[in-house]
């Protein structure tokens, strides 16, 4: 059955409908914003969206999304080459970059090793992140995966795939959260953050 | 700044953020997911939207969305043109239309009367529905609009450029939504839906 009186609606809601969270009411609502603005507002968000899709690239230093065949911050020669932080996802690229605390360089992995999933090491960039350990620069390999069994399995993996190469490698500190309220915080990472307790300079950290 | 490794990206995610509703974090999840289907998918969406805001076109008649001239619910036979639904916008129709009880057509006003936010008569579809009205062929209006301040404003200018016609003209009932506890129900609807109670025939209605 046909719900709308227009299939041209139709299938741009449909459209809408196909993207996670996004249920047809909410499809609906927002093809009809899209048709409330001038013609151009809405030509330009499809041509965004079709440019994004044929012309975007993966760099082929850090697998990161780029418009250039080596992405922003691999070319940034501010940034230091020495340190690289590998994380699943573009977006975990972006959530580091928002601190403004990193200044070094990425590797986006792809995903974690989830054997339920189907994924396994040959599907994510791990070998091209040993091939640019052992090329020589890397001082520093930073895991900064979720911190699930998956990621766990995956720090292990690089670990045992970069030791005899003799870098460092670090994992991200885990505790409660800045800003949580101590008795909120769940056991395992209360009990960690207490295990794994800093020294207190004074200063906030 | 420029948040992401890639202008295209950021072009993108910038046009989601656009539609109401949708914060730049959700934008980037739609915008990533896209990018992980293959590319015919995300230029299929594209296209939707542009050929969409190209070509649809409002219904001469009833002024609800449509691909052609005359709506597809304009122009089947089947359905009782005597009688006309007056709406707010194409949202309703399809409201109205889920119902699967009504048989008749429609007429979309484009919104409702609000000096508030500028909207006088002239600004909706009020003259046309009176002139529809006069061409004759319809027997009953059924104001089918918000019950808001505005909406009964606009239920009563409308009522005052039609009462000269003699056609009948009708409102949505109020009272408790069905499936609603009593308890839960808002003072003026269970007020109202107390002086409007209906004769109970024994039947569910």
């Amino acid at each position: 059955m046909q719900q709308y009186s227009s299939t041209l609606l139709e299938k741009a809601v449909g459209e809408f409908a196909k993207l996670p969270g996004i249920g047809r009411k909410t499809a609906l609502r927002l093809v009809l914003h899209l048709l409330r603005q001038p013609e151009a507002e809405a030509i330009a968000f499809a041509d965004a969206v079709a440019t994004l899709r044929r012309e975007v690239k993966y760099c082929k230093v850090c697998h990161n999304l780029s418009d250039t065949d080596v992405c922003d911050i691999c070319s940034q020669p501010s940034r230091d080459s020495s340190t690289v932080c590998v994380v699943e996802t573009v977006r975990d690229v972006i959530a580091v970059e928002n601190t403004s605390l990193y200044r070094g360089l990425y590797h986006v992995l792809g995903g974690v090793i989830s054997p339920m999933d189907g994924i396994g090491p040959a599907d994510l960039e791990i070998d091209s992140l040993v091939e640019r350990v052992r090329s020589g620069k890397v001082k520093e390999v930073i895991l900064a995966l979720s911190p699930t069994m998956e990621g766990d399995t995956t720090n292990f993996y690089i670990y045992r795939k970069l030791e005899a190469t003799g870098v460092a490698m670090s994992v991200l500190s885990r505790g409660i959260s800045v800003g949580d309220e101590l008795e909120y915080a769940d056991e395992a990472t209360l009990g960690r953050s207490i295990v794994n307790r800093m020294p207190f300079t004074g200063k906030s950290y």
